[in-house]
């Protein structure tokens, strides 16, 4: 091996080169700067690097070695030993991010709810986009995305989800986040300042949007989707809205809706977002609907994602932006990086020119199909009263409760039985119309262990109250079946 | 393959299956939503995908064919027609990004210019890094870097730069300019909103720290690098700087100097934003400096990029921040994106891990020395009384031609040799106290390239003046060979 060290010595010094080095390791060590772990070069190469003889570096090792700093492992040369009390918080302090309880059951939506990664056709992926890769693939990219994902992109969308665009207009972007985050970035030059954001939806996502500088205005969604009267009414020019499989209530945009939506993007010279954000995985042959983009290229921007169909670690997104948002993107991208990792870009390019991102997507829709079954099946025999709506696509579903179910006791009650779920309230802004209700996501849990997790909330105490009649002024109450 | 396709066909309709297919690719390829050269899926899959007989698609794709819109290509299934007249124009707007001159010399220091990239080596620790990955692996990132990456960068730096830093304080970032924008975003909570930058310095990052919203305050860089006295009468409380090898001039930063700067940042209770570009290539035994950021790891922030030692195309940088900054600099990220690729960020882990980083460091170390050695005696056989300063270290050299050269018709001279080499003028914010200069990009030629790019340089007409005095006032002039 020919590991590095910043190291110098002083011939000219009082000090012997043995003790410069055994002291400035020691220094180096004590001053946190050499860790724990840490491989030192051989003494062969230090020597050599240093231009002294070998037996200088040799004895100061042995001398540390005994001294309990190095240790001279079999096979791996030289390290830092791995126990220094100095520096015993670094690990803990890592994984203080992102803790949750340690459950048996994670029923989250979201992160790492997706099926398994296609490990072996990505690697193949890769290594053919690697090896095809010129001096320019490993350039700095360009800033809209690799030409070669471009083209396949703008074919796939064309081809899969019926977007109207064209790979000029095609942007690849590090996950839908930064597409959202460039929007916020650009609309405030367009005059507008705040965005219409569907209620209930993503938490994260709207605390994302006020922190990028944009107000959040929540907006109802009811059995067709978003009430585009009531976004009318609250004088936005601009929504984010989840056409194809409602964030979280699962329920499809219909057809009047989608046209009164693109009819009023064009009436307040402003735009829909649409968030694509599962790839419109299907489970029932037929009904599948295309991208509302096409309605209106000119004022929907289309946004999709490689979060849920290969993985969130990918951080891989896309727009096809109307031509008038396209150079304001760039630009304001222009002062945030300077474009997403190339080699990533030309292995999905390959995965979906060989038609490989096709065959995987076939696989995991069979594989969550029969996740959504075992799942609703289990709902039908241990949460009497239950309903499950957006069943027909997405990888999680939402189960409205009977009327009267206290939710909060529930999912604390889950809890305690090491079932972790959500539920709907902490989706909604304004009075939840359609909670009680649990949003779950099934797509990475095998079916024994779906059957098993709902068999466990069904056992949670008294949260079913089958007396309870609907509420009064909830006209969703009644109408779950119609769209469930 | 298993390609989908968006479409439905309608049973009740007048119209037959065959002819709703066939009209509804039309209408698409009319309306670009179906792109040239897109694979449709084979009549089989498509007949079973509708649930209609196989002969309707086949009939449906032949008549398609016949009318020369579709083709049946060997082996690949059929495809949309590549030259449909409405799509044409697509690829040539997609090159229009970053057109240079087709020239024979490409000397441009910056993009493009590394060693080659060891492929074979990243494919190997990719894979590795893959076979590894649990579904954690493929959840979002965390948005500081994954852990492994942290660990491995902390170990790396602290042996290698000398950096005195932990895992928990390392931040992973998508290449220096998201680095750059992170702290830009960041430092005006600290009442800072103008940044000090090194002049000569680098003319995209001032552009890109003004359009990030701060203001850049040129402060000069003389042969011992920045002016810390003249950075102090400035007024700011935060300075970029490229300590190792000032880009472009490629002067070190004295050890005096050094000192002022970290007293300066305490006692204006700002930061000093430490750009390590091109990670310590050196070329010479002994002599090379450590991270400036060991002298105060509070008031230094050291940012380090994989852009210059592997390739830019990687989008991979890293920061080890002061603590006070940390926590800031992930709030500020997460309104823009949501962490760094993962499978990346894990085969550079593993890269640093098994000592192929050293390797390959060492590899290009040595490729380039070779390299310097040939322009620095071309720049002696070819421009005589051209000084080339940095050559100790970096991607790229200073020549600082005789005075009184005309800079600007050496550059265009040069071009019309077809030679394109940047003149140290656009690298000036203020009086160019050491042009006339070019900056040379050498790293990606191969020594004989070099030779004769240098010689068509000396070939340019009068552009050398040897009776010209140094300019008076200008003490650098006489200066140069010291920090050469």
């Amino acid at each position: 091996m020919s590991l590095q060290m910043a190291l110098e010595v002083e011939r000219s010094s009082d000090d012997s080169l043995t003790s410069q080095i055994q002291q400035f390791i020691k220094n180096e060590i004590a001053a946190g700067v050499l860790h724990p772990g840490t491989r030192l070069p051989s003494s062969r190469r230090l020597a050599s690097d240093l231009d002294v003889s070998r037996s200088v570096v040799v004895e100061a090792y042995g001398q540390l070695v005994a001294e309990g700093y190095l240790e001279a492992a079999q096979g791996s040369g030289t390290r830092v030993v791995d126990h220094l009390p100095a520096s015993g918080a670094v690990v803990p302090a890592l994984l203080d991010e992102g803790w949750v309880p340690a459950v048996r059951w994670d029923l989250r939506p979201g992160a790492g709810n997706t099926p398994a990664f296609p490990r072996r056709e990505w690697l193949g992926c890769y290594q053919r986009a690697l090896q095809g890769a010129g001096p320019e693939s490993h350039a700095y990219p360009p800033l809209a995305g690799m030409a070669e994902l471009r083209i396949e992109l703008a074919r796939y969308l064309g081809r899969a989800r019926g977007v109207r665009t064209t790979p000029g207009e095609v942007l690849v972007v590090s996950g839908f986040a930064q597409a959202l985050g460039l929007l916020c970035g650009v609309l405030p030059q367009f005059g507008i300042t705040e965005l219409g954001m569907e209620d209930p939806g993503h938490p994260g996502q709207r605390q994302f949007v006020r922190e990028s500088g944009l107000r959040p205005v929540p907006v109802p969604v009811d059995e067709d989707g978003i009430d585009v009267d009531a976004l009318a009414r609250t004088g936005v020019r601009a929504v984010v809205v989840t056409p194809a499989h409602q964030f979280p209530t699962g329920v499809g945009l219909t057809p009047a809706r989608r046209a009164a939506l693109a009819a009023w993007a064009r009436e307040v010279d402003g735009w829909v977002i649409e968030d694509d954000y599962d790839g419109g995985l299907w489970y029932e042959r037929g009904g599948r609907p295309l991208a509302l983009q096409r309605l209106d290229p000119e004022r929907v921007v289309y946004a999709g994602t490689a979060s849920k169909t290969l993985a969130p670690g990918l951080r891989l997104g896309w727009v096809a932006a109307p031509p008038q948002l396209l150079g304001p993107l760039l630009r304001h991208r222009a002062r945030h990086d300077l474009g997403t990792e190339s080699l990533t870009q030309l292995a999905f390019a390959e995965l979906l020119r060989s038609g490989l991102f096709d065959r995987h997507l076939r696989r995991i829709t069979t594989l969550c199909r029969s996740r959504r079954e075992a799942l609703v099946e289990a709902v039908r025999k241990h949460l009497p009263g239950t309903t499950v709506l957006g069943a027909r696509a997405g990888l999680h579903a939402y189960l409205r409760l009977p009327p009267g179910t206290d939710e909060a006791a529930l999912v604390a009650g889950a809890l305690r039985r090491s079932v972790l779920v959500r539920g709907a309230a902490g989706f909604h802004v304004r009075r939840p119309w359609d909670a009680p209700a649990l949003v779950v996501g099934h797509a990475h849990l095998p079916r024994s262990a779906l059957t098993e997790a709902v068999r466990h909330l069904g056992s949670v105490g008294h949260w079913f109250e089958p007396s309870a009649s609907p509420r009064p002024g909830s006209s969703a109450a009644s109408a779950g079946r119609r769209w469930s």
